[in-house]
């Protein structure tokens, strides 16, 4: 008798798929896609319509490369903030962490990334002609670099200092009261607060 | 000036739903999201589409209760198999490494799950009525329990085991060739083969 494939073909694909989130093997992704399947179908519609939705809704905004529905972000409209300032993130939450200080009004750019070799991630794959090209707009007077603290964080807020002083663009990078090897994402408002207060000439 | 929101809409509702996924939390949804839209926007329509297909899809087979298109699945449905016995699994995974032995020709009943009264999983969580009636159909002559060998998946073949007994249906119980305290799903397929074959009465 012929071996009999006890799985259907929609079972398969949905294990496939869910194996090409980061950090999730076969065996996860099987116990996600029973899970899902067996109770919680409500979850696999909501996350299947989140991210149909997210796809085709959201794009990069022009100018700070976050994630937006719309051409420009509302952060970088915003007619209240200072233009003077820009400050470079790694991601969406580090820049939610500089909002909840409530102590910086300037602008952002959002690298989604750092530097990574080891991963192929270099000055290229995260588009640093486009990053240098906004800070040497004429209007921005100081650059913060607010990349992590970690060795990655600091050899791309290093080499991006290096590439924006060389154009005469004065830069800054947050103090380090930010504890060291730590992500600024989990870190409490007031230690960045702090640490934003007293960033220093790098 | 007040607070703005840097995350839009779908990003947020996006990180929420991959929050419900069994094991993830707010950072590594986070993380996924990231991932997701800036590297692998592929892998989110893949899964997206995946998701919905499954859930429109997939139904459980009216007889053995595994993942299924159509209302009988092809395995009970197959002309050859030997219909007096019945092998009890907890998942589709398990009955694949069943499967892969090539030593049985029996049909199948998939649990989707344990007992695990500390999770709230009970014996009502499980329909172990359907599973009784299952095997008192009067065509079965044995049910072979095939539960992990874990602390959970004994308790569940011993409380079946009792249930069938009662009811004068023959109950084996996969051999202990199987390594106590591991699963099914990751065994050698010899060692499941041997453990078929030396299936002992409980
Ligand atoms: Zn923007
Ligand atoms: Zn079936």
């Amino acid at each position: 008798m012929e071996n009999s494939t006890s799985e259907p073909q929609p079972l398969l694909a949905l294990v496939d798929a869910l194996k090409r989130l980061p950090g999730v093997g076969v065996r996860t992704a099987r116990r996600m896609a029973y899970h899902l399947l067996q109770h919680d179908l409500q979850a696999a519609q909501q996350l299947g319509q989140a991210l149909t939705n997210a796809v085709e809704r959201l794009q990069h905004c022009e100018q700070c490369n976050g994630f937006t529905e719309v051409p420009i972000c509302a952060t970088c409209l915003h007619p209240e903030r200072d233009k003077t300032l820009l400050c470079i993130v790694e991601t969406p939450a580090d820049q939610n962490s500089i909002e909840a200080t409530h102590g910086y009004t300037g602008l952002y750019y959002v690298l989604m990334g750092r530097l990574a070799p080891l991963e192929g991630t270099g000055p290229d794959e995260l588009d640093f002609d486009r990053v240098l090209a906004r800070a040497a707009d004429g209007i921005v007077q100081e650059v913060i670099l607010a990349t992590n603290f970690t060795a990655e964080g600091e050899t791309t807020a290093h080499y991006l200092s290096e590439a924006l002083r060389t154009r005469g663009i004065k830069v800054t990078r947050l103090a380090r009261g930010v504890p060291a090897g730590s992500e600024i994402e989990y870190v409490d408002a007031g230690t960045v607060a702090w640490a934003l207060m007293e960033r220093k000439p790098t």
